[in-house]
């Protein structure tokens, strides 16, 4: 199986707020969208807003709570740190750690969506972005090179 | 704020074993990989396992359970779906739901990683992949051409 991810789906409460929240990053909810799920094009794939409820009932299981993954948005500089945790938080998200130098020599502030989910926003000297900001393990650039 | 996903981490209670799961998936543990984190170089960012200890105390919150984030890999056609979850099944995954027509006119299985993280096999003929297997959505197809 490729090592590759299409599609990232986030349950949430009310379908409304989360749109808004993601709206209010400057992110742009799709054509694609219906009533019961919205879609947001990220550079590499889609990200989905869909209904706990639904999900549960897709899934077969429950599916409260967030947390237990997070998405993390890599910048260039600790600038863009800031920059991106000031905006988030300005766009209604709940501060759960401001902008950090963590023990491994990065840069990391962590934010909660209105639902929960957590992003977090990194500088990492170790893993620097490519010109395009996809970010590929150092490891991968020297054994393609 | 772009609307993009550098890397996604998945809490886990046993990394041992969840990487092993990964590991029989034919996915590579890579080099930057440490005793207490496990990365994956993904086609356009890094998944990375790590302890939910080790989460909940980066993030100053509970991160128990999982199943609110879903993971979908896209395939070209159904086989390759029916393909995809027999292999995850074999690596130790849990069958949550074998392919199955949806609604919506697509063709999904849903499994759950050793740590019961959620993975969406799907075939979306209204969101064909590209030949480099990225979805992009139609929409922004047609306003890039």
């Amino acid at each position: 199986m490729d090592a590759r991810i299409s599609l990232i789906t986030l349950g949430v409460d009310d379908l409304g707020r989360a749109t808004r929240f993601y709206e209010r990053l400057g992110w742009q909810r799709a054509a694609e969208s219906q009533p019961e799920v919205a879609f947001f094009q990220l550079a590499h794939q889609v990200l989905a807003l869909y209904p706990r409820a639904n999900l549960a009932a897709d899934l077969g299981i429950a599916v409260a709570g967030a947390g237990s993954v997070t998405l993390a948005q890599n910048f260039h500089d600790r600038e863009a740190v800031d920059r991106a945790y000031a905006e988030a938080v300005s766009a209604g998200a709940k501060a759960l750690r401001t902008p950090y130098e963590t023990g491994w020599g990065g840069y990391v502030a962590y934010i909660a969506d209105p639902e929960g989910h957590v992003w977090e926003f990194a500088h990492n000297p170790a893993f620097p972005l490519g010109d395009n900001a996809t970010l590929t393990l150092p490891s991968m650039t020297r054994s393609a090179e």
